[in-house]
């Protein structure tokens, strides 16, 4: 598999975005990072396998504990490519502003011009 | 499958991340999306089913026509969870630079303190 489909395809799992979120806060152990998913600990490992081959963390042994690491390099490559799309969600939401815009009246202006007058 | 995880699946695909950029340079038919990829138009209509699915496409049927449209706010929710993590990346190559710049010697800056002492 590619690099990028191996990123997406790491992504596309609810307790995988989790095990990078609780990352953002800092390392952790693989203990840690089971806690709060009722996991059992080969399950997660299997998560940090995945993880790790498409170079989203990163593991070191310190003593006898395994630290796992976000590698949030890993990510820069899907974020380039979502970028490169922007201007098609940005697009959508120009034209609904153009719309509201077009179709909203403005009683704030009319009633300036009708204390004007007075 | 949860919205995000169908996305990032959707994208893990490198037909499908190549059907989405024929896309953004217009809309198309089935055939039209098929011709490049060397690819039966039932393969085909399977990627687009997933795309679709995802929400990532649209697909409307002009005449006998079955035209294929781009639907960029599908991406979004995808490129918000990824843009959180930017700070991590963007670390990393800060880090790099500072590395960069305290290792570097500067013979520009010699050289003018050069001239000035003659």
């Amino acid at each position: 598999m590619d690099r990028l489909s191996q990123t997406f395809s790491a992504l596309a799992d609810p307790t995988r975005r989790a095990i990078l979120a609780r990352l953002a806060d800092g390392n952790a152990t693989v203990g840690e990072l089971a806690d709060p998913f009722d996991m059992s600990l080969p399950a997660v490992s299997r998560h940090l396998k995945v993880l790790t081959e498409a170079g989203l963390i990163e593991r070191s042994t310190e003593a006898q504990w395994r630290r796992c690491a976000l590698r949030g390099e890993g990510l820069r490559a899907a974020a380039d490519w979502i970028e490169f799309y922007r201007r098609f969600w940005e697009q959508q939401f120009d034209r609904l502003e153009a719309f509201l815009i077009r179709n909203t009246p403005k009683p704030a202006k009319e009633k300036r011009r009708g204390r004007r007058s007075r």
